[in-house]
């Protein structure tokens, strides 16, 4: 029996406002002037200056704004990487991610292709990458993805989605401010925050789960359960409870794993580019056989929310396009080994797939 | 408003039996055949073949095994230092503490004072700490402190009995294998518990209090009751859970403080050498008066494990002792801030804390 040994991000501030110490967080770590600070910031920020006038931009840093439209790609990390090679003049002092999960798991994967041969795709699996990545600081202005304590940053590559797993991927700081989070519509706040509902409930019943992993689930499902049902939380409480339900939710799946809803919603959005939050509800919206208990309660809370989910995503759908995402969701074993056990393939079929995808 | 960046344990492995990959872990951390790795273990598992081993000696690697019969004292940290310098050829490469909250804290303290000038004494306080420590590794065998986490290590100095609080205090690798918390007795088990225990209770009824700390105390006051009051877990499921929720215990602390208990029970530790554990549980006994809903709930704890508490432990002391008792509890400022508010001073008198001690 071997455990893993999961690296922790370094450290963290929490607290409403904290976004405000980014620059004293940041000055000891400058390397030079000609290091500079690289800022990847989800371009829904873009001439919002609340928030990026609190960063002080000195030398040669830069803003990158980048848009979210589409899932994080492997070739949009190595093009950000390269256009940070081509302007800079050395190597940077740090990348900082300001934004969702998408904006924080490219942060983390071009942090790691800063410092590491090829291309990111050549590093989608587990521990492949080899030296250690540039420093690098996630700032979530979104709640549920857990990508803010993650050791993954997924991405979708020419070949399959698929995180770059390894020690040198989380976050070597966090600011955990949940002033941040304000202005986001209802509908993305419910589909992020549900990624770590989900989280939870794959987690907590799945067979690789622990002692460890059950606490962090335990907890962060409480947490969304008194978020998402609750009528008791003021907005401030709602924000900063959400915050940590998706750290905790995060820390969850260290020892445990995601489970079918991820596998499915991994097919949906690699052939359909459909935004992991939104996948995850479509898909886990039609699994009670797996998650009656979870799947009651998500729709209690889409009820409670007014939210819609996407009817027929999957009603125009060639057989070979169903094929595409059903090699995706059957490729990603240990999620169906921790939903299932280790008999997984005797019930989970490419028809048991296709007849769950026809529903969606 | 400025925030805590908090420094987290920068790699943690859960599971029973994980301590069998120790070796495995320390391995790529060798400096050289020079550089050895010294293992400060309680004394009470001196000739326990079923520990040491699971230890691979090599080089100049050493076992220290220390007594942990009185609190670590800032001079007993001088002493190893200076033992550990005189007999290796060059820095170690790495200190790894085996025991409870004493040797946990030692390990810290050691590894600071390695790279540190002077006298531990000298850094006892806040930020004091220039350089980085050794890299060091705590395996907890008692479960509770939360000393596996926490970026202290408390110390009786000459003068005070305070922690050495500094980012570079907490451990770079955890291992949390609850197989090693067996063969504890029942007394102890339950007082290192209620550790964890008290300070669930004390940063919950804060004024410190905020949604971080939160959500970390009351997963381990849970997993406390759980523990502590129903009868449904397994001695292995209570051990593993206990184990959790010391490490969310100890989290809880980051954002908040504990407060009355440890503030008195510093004192007692200081002029008698109470060991902290039961010296916390003397104390929160007689607290109802801060902490009414805590204390009745430790009652019913006491009751159902039949400990009993000493008695009368204050009872032959001098006006002179009482007066030292009263120095060291009052001189935890923040601890008093954090449970009464700012205006501590007001009602928290050298005669109220007489009183208080004069009934324990």
């Amino acid at each position: 029996m071997n455990y893993k040994n999961f690296p922790m991000v370094s450290k963290v501030i929490f607290g409403r406002g904290s976004f405000n110490q980014v620059n004293d967080v940041l000055a000891p770590k400058r390397l030079g002037i000609h290091s500079p600070f690289i800022f990847l910031i989800d371009d829904v920020f873009k001439g919002n200056s609340w928030l990026t006038s609190r960063i002080s931009l000195a030398y040669d840093d830069r803003i990158i704004f980048v848009s979210t439209k589409e899932e994080p790609k492997t070739a949009q990390v190595d093009d950000l990487v390269e256009d940070i090679i081509l302007k800079g003049k050395e190597r940077p002092s740090g990348i900082i991610g300001i934004g969702g999960g998408s904006i924080l798991d490219l942060t983390k994967a071009v942090s790691i292709m800063l410092t590491n041969d090829g291309l990111a795709e050549d590093y989608q699996g587990w521990d492949l990458v080899k030296n250690p990545a540039i420093y690098h600081v996630g700032v979530p202005t979104l709640s549920g993805t857990g990508a803010e304590v993650s050791r993954t940053a997924v991405l979708t590559g020419p070949e399959k989605k698929l995180g770059i797993n390894s020690d040198f991927t989380p976050f070597d700081q966090v600011i955990l401010d949940s002033k941040l989070t304000r202005g986001v519509s209802k509908e993305q706040w419910f589909y992020t925050g549900m990624d770590c509902y989900i989280h939870c409930v794959e987690s907590l019943t799945g067979t690789y789960l622990n002692a460890f992993s059950q606490s962090y689930g335990n907890m962060a499902l409480e947490l969304c359960k008194e978020i998402f049902l609750d009528d008791k939380l003021s907005e401030e409480e709602a924000q900063e409870k959400l915050m940590m339900a998706s750290w905790h939710g995060g820390m969850s799946i260290v020892y445990s794993q995601v489970g079918v809803a991820h596998a499915l919603s991994y097919g949906l959005s690699y052939l359909l580019g459909t935004k992991h939050g939104i996948g995850n509800c479509i898909v886990f919206n039609h699994l009670e056989e797996f998650y009656p208990e979870g799947v009651k309660i998500f729709k209690e809370m889409l009820a409670k929310h007014h939210i819609s989910l996407p009817q027929g995503v999957c009603a125009h759908l060639s057989d070979s396009e169903f094929d595409i995402m059903i090699d995706v969701a059957l490729g990603l074993e240990p999620l169906w080994e921790n939903a299932i056990g280790i008999d997984w393939k005797k019930t989970i079929t490419r028809e048991k797939l296709k007849s769950l995808y026809q529903r969606m």
